[in-house]
């Protein structure tokens, strides 16, 4: 009895360091649940890293890397890179290509996963990234941790849909938080690509963590985000590219 | 049918300036679900108005207002008003009094309320408070708008028993915020009236919204948030005093 214990307490302490352990991003099954570990993007290829900003250079900011908030035909706007650190532009259907290509972000398939990003404890901006594919479109889940006011740090996840405003409106999404008899749940409409994360994040439209409450729900400098996207009405569902 | 649609339109514009007009604290009941709307405290009979105070200044503030954080007879310590602007002190037993009487706080029967904090707008520091009577225990359900950082005005939202801690690990709240297809849900155990509410703010132990988050679950400056009650597992329901 004692030597089968020990067998399982090697193997759960073995599981313990796959997961703190890990370098790369991996996709594995854990529970019945897709888990998908997630490492901070830094030090990108073809983006120059931008330093903490200040509240209130921001609007400089904001005309460096213009958000496009008016968007008539999809095939005729570029969108920028949602990442903090890249500075890439272009059309809607080359980002995923763009993503996957120049920062190595996984495309993940179901409408329920968990996120678990690493590192939460690196220094602000940061953020954590993946691609989800799932209900005829493309999603992205940013987690960016970011110090709106110097030296007080945030976490901001959003999710948002690689289209056009009016076809996030056809979809939910649900983030949950859940570790140590708390919960933290964050439901809304994607946002569009087309909106940058900096507006998102200006808007409120995000799951907003002070550090304290990131630090009540990690568990070893890790941060679990269950995800789950849903159809909000019935919409012509497109097959994926 | 035109005078039946301008009857109707009519008794929704008196529903609404009822809403907005209401100077004093009432309860009533809107479709099924009790609904306390809550006005800001602030100015109060026996006690001095406390300025906002910065992050830095904080550590001066605890010892002043020192936190009863190891009770061992709930009988022979004495908790402090929850309430930022009253220095009152008192035993267990008659904090109730205290926020019936002092500050006109009414008391709420039922497991499920909406309370529906008015004049949002208004500057840190301020409180929004009620007092919840159900599963044989009296809460206290504190609304803070304050500065962590100057400028940076939050609201925090959290449920107190008037227990102590091992009590309050006897049941769950539940607070929802849900509007315009955002849902923003936080479920935990309630906290303790021993644990001062400044420390519930630095664990980040409470439903935390920014300025900006606020603003997108209000309605001309009300902010409704759904309440539930429940108890954690099967444990000897005292009956209320």
């Amino acid at each position: 009895m004692l030597f089968f214990t020990q067998c399982f307490g090697a193997v759960l302490d073995l599981l313990h360091l796959r997961f703190q352990h890990y370098q790369a991003k991996r996709v594995f099954s854990s529970a019945g649940q897709l888990v998908c570990v997630v490492n901070p993007t830094q030090n990108l290829q073809n983006g120059s890293n931008r330093s903490a900003v200040p509240e209130e250079d921001s609007s400089e900011r904001k005309e460096q890397y213009l958000c496009r908030q008016s968007v008539n035909d999809p095939q005729l706007t570029s969108c920028t890179c949602p990442l903090y650190s890249c500075k890439w532009e272009g059309h809607l259907e080359v980002i995923v290509s763009h993503l996957t290509q120049s920062h190595t972000i996984n495309i993940l398939h179901g409408t329920e996963i968990v996120f678990l990003a690493t590192d939460m404890h690196l220094p602000a901006p940061v953020d954590w990234i993946i691609t989800h594919s799932c209900l005829g479109h493309h999603f992205l889940l940013v987690l960016r941790k970011q110090e709106k006011y110097q030296g007080y740090p945030q976490f901001f996840a959003t999710m948002m849909l690689i289209g056009t405003s009016a076809q996030a409106q056809n979809f939910n999404y649900k983030l949950e938080l859940n570790r140590n008899r708390r919960k933290l749940t964050w439901e809304s409409t994607p946002r569009s690509v087309f909106d940058c994360v900096d507006s998102v994040i200006t808007d409120g439209d995000c799951l907003i963590l002070n550090a304290s409450v990131a630090q009540l729900f990690s568990d070893n400098g890790s941060l679990a985000i269950g995800i789950a996207i849903a159809a909000s009405k019935p919409c012509s569902v497109e097959p994926e590219k």
